[in-house]
């Protein structure tokens, strides 16, 4: 028997707005920051589960102080007990009536949840020996439907119709194991994109991105209609024609703008339309679904929890489900949103970037590919060429692909130098060294 | 000129979980909390702005972490210029793009920023040496729609839809206030209801209800249907054929459920039905709406923002709206909803009780009366008898009715002796003497 023995917390800030990486019409100046925790056991094995909460600066320290208040619910407690039963320790987690109250189920302590079962499955993936991806794909249909809390779900999908899609895709699994390690999973490219960068680093970033063998790349959108048409000319222009090409509005407009500006963007042939409006107006995304189709409508990166997702695909109001490593509680919940994707057959393709996004939510679309919808066909990647290095076992793209991750574990690990490196000081606000 | 020197924040909670108030089928063991705010500032007058965020226990020092959060939107600033434009201060802080990445406007963060924004009308109020009620049914309808985001609500309200409610609502404002001052507003009463209580409580409290003049009395129902009948059969008698009857499930079923469950209830003649489901889940709302009607589903206390509302109403998924004071970002988001709900013609009969709540949000609907929906009719304010000597100016609830409250401010100034006694110590985890 090992037990828990403390939640170390971190409140990490790199000082990107100073670069105006990851700039678009509604965050103009993040400073990428993860509120970061560590599970602590006093096993002789010296593993530690990692997590974090991806946060753009200020505000981390709220998110540490978040996951803080989930301490009381670990320490001392028997890891084995609650690394064999994810299924009950994420519902002890969520349904903590005192703590629930201040979202429901949305926002920092919603977050700061997914922290900590996260951190939890990667203790668990490294005590296994195996990558995430490869450990959740291992687990017999009961195994992961017994993860899954289907309350208020269940007039969208029940327990039966979930071992029904995992049933389905059992068989298969061996085959796609070997393809995903043989050919990778596809990624798709938001680095040329960002509205903070001029004509020419947008021109010469798009005809790298071809280069490095992308199959789609993403613009952010949004802000001023012409630049957009000028900007869209552009890249397109140095793509090509065969290569897609998705605009983000990262909730820029209202319903009637939304359609009308779309219009405009439409000739460049969009492979999606992300966040049109704000990410709780499950009916404005239909409205404007249907305004703008056969042109697909793209969300989720602030889909607060599965019940906001399970009425997204009740009103068709995406077409794209961009799952996000730590906006919801943890790979359950994101089990969960898999599944009703797959019921609804829609496909899912994670937001990433930011910092150590890709690391972690890479595992879940290779366990979706493996053992859940079985298809990678218009599934991708999102991918961020930035603040991979501080990572232990930083994400493998490359030819435009992910690469299957061998390391044990969730990949959110951080460097220790790293860590220590851009800890934040309160007290003089600087961000990071 | 005056300036804000600081937020003093405080952590409160009151140990109500011993005593079983406020128990109910979600929540079985609150204590009562209060995440609290004073803003200070250097100007002779002495005044103070306060307010809080109500919380049922754990998470409360989170809540105060957020609080803290925005200190450095407001220290240093001209106090006058601040609360001369409500609106925009209201928008600088939630638009503030690296806090409002921790919602977006959802949860703690935008908790917090409720707590701030009611504490600078409390202020405000305060400078103006009127209750808040007044003040805000003194203002013009071109003030009034300064102070509402219309963002993400254009394709159901828009400025010149509440310039005409509000223009509509100005003839009769005078006969109205009079009328509120001479007459009250309606109450009605949750305190026989909890579900801790045993029938002999439950009878004696539903009998003392009729005779304190309340006209409605509402049962928390959902955790066990033969309790659930059996307790309405008890309150029914005890109050009669004449007195509305309502319930609440905080939250508890699934949509087939609530529509069954339900249907063993309705006998007893039910005012309404609160909270069936996840409060996230519009489209269930709607599907039990259908399911029970022609009873009301009734909800709102945890509607995490005006386009969560705006959806409730457009897809008709509540048929009585119930703002909360503490729950969306202050006096501005709840004159938004207030605002939506006369533009569908919705019954507005806001949540309260916790700690505070009365205090606070009977100012909203007096002024909804006053000056927004003009109307009474069905119109009534939860109240609960605890907790209100912590407050310099509690309700006068009698007669089964609130009176307007004539004291300068919101409400929400809690006594010095109460915040000290009850300020939680983290280290003894003791919640109050």
């Amino acid at each position: 028997m090992s037990t828990i023995t403390a939640l170390r917390t971190s409140d990490i800030r790199f000082p990107t707005s100073t670069m105006l990486d990851g700039s678009d019409a509604m965050n103009p100046d993040p400073d990428y920051s993860a509120a970061y925790v560590r599970v602590i056991t006093d096993s002789d094995d010296g593993l530690e589960g990692h997590g974090f909460v991806f946060t753009i600066g200020r505000g981390n320290d709220v998110e540490v102080a978040a996951i803080r208040a989930l301490e009381g619910h670990l320490a001392g407690r028997d890891v084995e007990d609650l690394l064999a039963d994810m299924g009950g320790t994420w519902r002890e987690l969520v349904y903590d009536s005192q703590l629930r109250w201040l979202g429901p189920e949305k926002g920092v302590m919603h977050m700061a949840i997914g922290a900590v079962v996260n951190a939890l499955w990667d203790l668990k993936a490294k005590r296994a020996g195996l990558p995430l991806w490869a450990l959740l794909s291992a687990m017999t249909p009961e195994e992961i439907v017994a993860l899954v809390d289907f309350r208020y779900l269940s007039d969208a999908l029940t327990p039966d119709d979930a071992l029904s899609i995992l049933r389905s895709a059992q068989n298969g699994r061996d085959g796609r194991r070997a393809e995903l390690l043989a050919s990778g999973f596809p990624a798709y490219t938001t680095t040329p994109g960002w509205l903070g960068y001029d004509d020419a680093k947008l021109d010469r970033l798009c005809r790298e991105a071809v280069a490095d063998g992308f199959e789609q790349v993403k613009l952010k959108v949004g802000a001023n209609r012409a630049d957009d048409v000028r900007r869209l000319g552009i890249a397109r222009a140095a793509i090509g024609p065969r290569i897609s090409l998705a605009v983000d509005a990262n909730q820029r407009w209202e319903v009637a703008e939304a359609i009308d500006w779309i219009a405009d963007l439409a000739p460049f042939d969009l492979a999606w339309v992300e966040e049109p409006t704000n990410p709780d107006d499950i009916l404005a995304h239909a409205a404007i679904a249907r305004g703008i189709a056969p042109i697909p409508v793209a969300t989720g990166e602030h889909g607060a929890n599965r019940v906001m997702f399970k009425q997204f695909l009740q009103a068709d109001a995406l077409r794209v489900l961009q799952i996000d490593a730590t906006r919801v509680a943890g790979v359950n919940e994101n089990i969960a949103i898999l599944l009703l994707a797959a019921k609804f057959g829609v496909r899912v393709c994670p937001h990433a970037g930011g910092v150590g996004l890709c690391e972690v939510v890479q595992h879940l679309s290779m366990f979706d590919f493996v053992a859940v919808s079985g298809s990678i066909d218009g599934r991708m990647i999102e991918y961020v060429d930035h603040l991979h290095e501080h990572f232990v076992t930083p994400v493998d793209v490359h030819d435009g692909r992910y690469w299957p991750p061998t390391a044990p574990g969730s990949g959110a690990e951080m460097r220790t130098e790293s860590i220590a490196s851009y800890t934040w000081h309160a007290r003089t606000g600087d961000a990071g060294r």
